[in-house]
């Protein structure tokens, strides 16, 4: 694969709508001004759909999901399809609570989205309906390892037939799954665990790569190596300074700033499965 | 014009009612902090108005706009009026939206805000009823140059004198205009529009500003050379010391924290018009 | 007493769900991940008892306090309550609106918290009817001096039994009161009160602290030297690099990941009253 997400990025700057939670928002809206593109964040049912279509495309967070943003949600979600727009869910805390499965299964249903990206226990939780999942963290039990990557690939490929998404599972190890490919993405480093909005800023930042690729699995995949390359990058200069874990959160976003396809062609460590 | 804002700012305190998004409200809070001001924010319509009157002034912002705090804008705005608080409404996205422009429009009505800040795709939105808003950012065929400046302040001055508002729009260049008074401030640097909140953090501290200082005018002039100031010696130390624009975000309100009113007497690049 | 709070953080990583403000939200969230714990904010009605349920303990932060949220307030308290979960209020403007001080009233008495924790002037409204909180900061004649230490534990004191609750005043010199028990803690520094949240940093991680500690005297006060320790070592960081207020936010939550008990043994300042 010839890496060229940085420049996309830089040259297309896709307008992003993203109606996400108001705990990693101002990360979200950060990250992705940081890598080239822009956000728009508008969550009111009056404007939701309007706003939507002057965008390239959308990103639907359901972390503090509450009410009034769902049916925002769901409309602005339809019209993204109308207008063959990207749209990227992250089903955030599926399986911690009832409205938060329902919900997300109700935007898989009726929005059909390109992509869908989550820890393994939410993913699980939506395809399989188990919840393991211990609040918006996966749970521990529940990883990638080299001994089940056989058979969570297997659950994955038949979620990405169902919905027609490509699914995007992130840990230690990322995985990204369509119908017909499967990649595995290494590197990064516990400590992006430690921060708050790792997840949600990796998703604003995938809705943007996917709006400004071809393809949306090749979109996907270049964007899990950009994030844990940055991840990596950032922990070491963390690590030299003596600094801590909001210094880590800094250091992540300048690296994302910071990158360019040459160092992801160096450093991106990901594997056809 | 002899430069007293940081001093003002640190001695009155001014306590400023902000009714702003869930993106930068953070920001906005930690930008008034560093200078001195108080922020308070609270934007239910069960103490909206009660919250306004211990305060010095209000701070409008309809990024994230939603039904369920319009009438909250609307009643704060009218008891500020009541008891002649200094108001700034800062209209994002107006154009991007009707629900935007429509509110900014009612807000600018009946509130009859003293200060109107935005950039120039807003502003225009707002004053002529064309929309070329792109998003939460200004059209990159929307800006203020050597050539327009001219027709810029006469739509803008027109606005003033409608109003009664001391009208402020920012960009690469930005302009203080009221019925009697035009300048232009020059200064800053892109990278401030390449992180979130560096319009709302302005329209905060420019409330605060206003708040502090006898003449809206002035106040709102100050605050313009207080943040290009800050952004051009955060962008120095952000360079020289290889970081990004989360870094930046983080440098751009120590700056305002450590700003005295020498520095803008030797830094600050305005002209009367 | 035997510093074990950083160890006990890190082991027992409690899950703390956080109904709180959006203002500081990000950073709440930000500290609880630093100290070892973790955090997952919800706050429907339709889904707050029950995410409750699966955590350790629950947060309670008025700030941005609006009609949406008050009832998920309440029911999830009274889960809590029948779970046996340690709540902690944070009182946020007690005092500055009739709707705050009411609510807090109202959690107070159909929650029963096992911690409430504010700065004097909210306590003083909460405890004695009387309103002096200057917004969200307490008021400038409102404090914990030599002089008025014995009758402002005396009326605290009161409270605590009244309530059931270990009541913690916060500001230069903290206030930790049960019915039996009543310590000091120094320390700290005033540029604490220059940046947003320190309050509610404080308050969701002596939410973990609780439910972390055997007892949550002990758990709270141990809180109070983690964050006061935190804070010296941060300004000292601050002031030696030439930084200002949003990146001493940065080293603050930096210092709690990088606290251990011997620091805490060797740096706090606590006596018993």
């Amino acid at each position: 694969m010839k890496f060229d997400l940085c420049r996309n990025l830089k040259e297309k700057s896709p307008l992003v709508h993203c109606i996400t939670n108001y705990v990693t928002v101002n990360d979200c809206a950060n990250i992705l001004l940081a890598s080239g593109a822009s956000p728009i964040m508008a969550d009111d049912i009056g404007e939701a759909a309007e706003i939507t279509s002057i965008c390239s495309a959308l990103d639907i967070n359901i972390g503090t999901l509450n009410e009034r943003t769902i049916p925002s949600m769901l409309a602005a979600g339809k019209r993204a399809g109308e207008l063959g727009h990207p749209v990227l869910l992250d089903p955030v805390g599926a399986g911690a609570s009832a409205l938060r499965t329902n919900t997300a299964a109700a935007i898989v249903d009726q929005v059909r989205p390109t992509v869908i990206r989550g820890n393994i226990s939410e993913l699980r939780a939506l395809a399989l309906g188990s919840a393991t999942t211990r609040g918006v963290d996966a749970s521990s039990d529940d990883k990638v390892t080299v001994e089940n990557i056989g058979s969570v690939v297997a659950w994955v490929r038949d979620m990405a037939n169902r919905t027609g998404a490509v699914i995007v599972i992130t840990g230690e190890t990322d995985l990204v799954v369509s119908g017909s490919r499967a990649c595995a993405v290494k590197g990064g480093h516990p400590v992006m665990g430690r921060i708050t909005g790792s997840g949600c800023m990796l998703s604003a930042l995938m809705t943007a790569a996917i709006a400004a690729s071809d393809d949306a699995f090749e979109g996907a995949l270049q964007c899990l190596c950009m994030m844990k390359t940055a991840g990596e990058r950032a922990q070491k200069k963390m690590a030299e300074r003596g600094l801590g874990t909001s210094s880590f959160r800094d250091l992540l976003i300048d690296e994302i700033y910071l990158m360019d396809d040459a160092v992801l062609e160096s450093e991106a460590k990901y594997e056809l499965l």
